[in-house]
């Protein structure tokens, strides 16, 4: 039963996986979310696998103990170093970001050149090249670090002259090679989507793994293990540092007031 | 025995704070120096005071639990939520960023229109406006937060056209309203100087805390209760995220190889 009627836990480094939620609320009215941002400690994208995937794996078994029957990774750098231990770890189905991302990619890309735009520790995992590989083993991936992103979309500027520029710079060596498709391997990119489509032009598509993830999230809702009965549609967000940044730009991402929003100390997350 | 001999303890959120390091090693070459880089959770600039509060004091405990005589705390974000906090909690003496970027700020200002450039948790602290006042009731300060000049330094792109536009947007609003001296309170910032002098023009002192705080220190390392007398010019490193990162950015901070470079689990660090 338990496993039936729980919320979908969804956890990112930050605010940013909200843009995944306000997918799933935008297409499951229903369903209960409890979301987990590490706040204290975003963002992961330039820290090693092993602690991202440390931190990752506390946050699971925070969110289990929150009874979810399913488990969204909503963080790209997460997806990227840390699923398979997640995998292996929590008895709910697990959904990361990049199988989701690679395979829209894979459907979308005409001249199977593929670029990629994520964190630093996103990009030199290499996972989402070894996902598209598997897909299509004639698809390349050309995926290039944006670090910058993710603190412009913090400060606000996700539509600034000086962001603009930034992803010219980056953008610069992936149009320069062709790439037809664009991988937002991230999920801070999708508010920067006006500046990327300016930089690429309307010849490449934008493909926004959060998107991706929650069409595969439709998938395991349909299915029997995936179905919740008495859900209300609630959202509880448990943050490591309570702030006032998240609730604000959380709102903004989300377009709903964020009403349960509760601190968690770093304690209390069992290591695993 | 142990006070007049131990390292000096010196900790920042993560590599910016070798720039204390490599001042203090050029001015003092025979001391032990005991750095402790909280990579892991870096940046802090954006985090509560509390988070950062509790993070200072881990990592004081465990800086004493390497007999340090003397604690700096190369970080303006802790210096300025925390100092206090740690004053009480340490047996040693503790020196922040704080005081002596303020005294030389004070000292250098003319129409004592001081402006300050640090991270948001540093600037909405009120610290250095506090300290100033404390010194001169006449003088004013105008804080600027500039949260994107850590990531674009780490981007290595502190000469770069984008960051000199960045530079010119923040500083705008102090140069309008007439500093003649800027605080750089920041650990990172002082990298930044030849862009900064370029937006400020020669007529505004620059003030690095950094370089104040060494001052300080030296008066401390001068009193009997700071005289060490077994040391060899030791250095060592422990950080919480064991990237390559720190190594060749603190390389390039410090002039000097980093020898003995250890990563610290932070289930290590005791909790308040």
């Amino acid at each position: 039963m338990g496993e039936r009627t729980g919320p979908i836990g969804v956890f990112d480094s930050g605010v940013g996986g909200l843009t995944v939620v306000a997918e799933i609320r935008r297409r499951f009215p229903a369903e209960d979310v409890v979301y987990f941002g590490d706040t204290a400690r975003v963002p992961y994208g330039n820290k090693s696998p092993e602690t991202v995937s440390r931190y990752s794996q506390e946050i699971a078994r925070f969110l289990l103990s929150k009874e979810i029957r399913i488990l969204v990774v909503a963080c790209n750098t997460s997806s990227a170093v840390a699923l398979d231990r997640l995998d292996g770890l929590v008895p709910v189905p697990v959904l990361g970001m990049i199988a989701p991302g690679a395979r829209a990619a894979v459907e979308a890309s005409r001249n199977k050149r593929i670029g990629l735009i994520g964190t630093r520790a996103t990009v030199s995992s290499g996972a989402y090249a070894r996902a598209v590989q598997a897909l299509d083993p004639v698809a390349s991936i050309m995926a290039q670090a944006c670090p910058l992103f993710g603190p412009l979309v913090e400060e606000g500027w996700a539509e600034d002259p000086v962001t603009r520029e930034v992803a010219r710079r980056y953008l610069e060596p992936l149009l320069s090679a062709g790439v037809d498709t664009l991988i937002l391997g991230c999920t801070h990119y999708p508010v920067l989507i006006p500046v990327l489509r300016e930089v690429t032009g309307p010849g490449v598509t934008l493909i926004s793994s959060a998107t991706s993830a929650v069409d595969q999230l439709a998938d395991l809702l349909a299915s029997p293990a995936g179905t919740g009965s008495t859900l209300r549609g609630r959202l509880a967000c448990y943050v490591t540092d309570a702030g006032t940044h998240f609730r604000a730009i959380g709102e903004r991402i989300l377009g709903e007031p964020v009403e349960t929003l509760l601190a968690v100390a770093e304690e209390r997350l069992v290591s695993p």
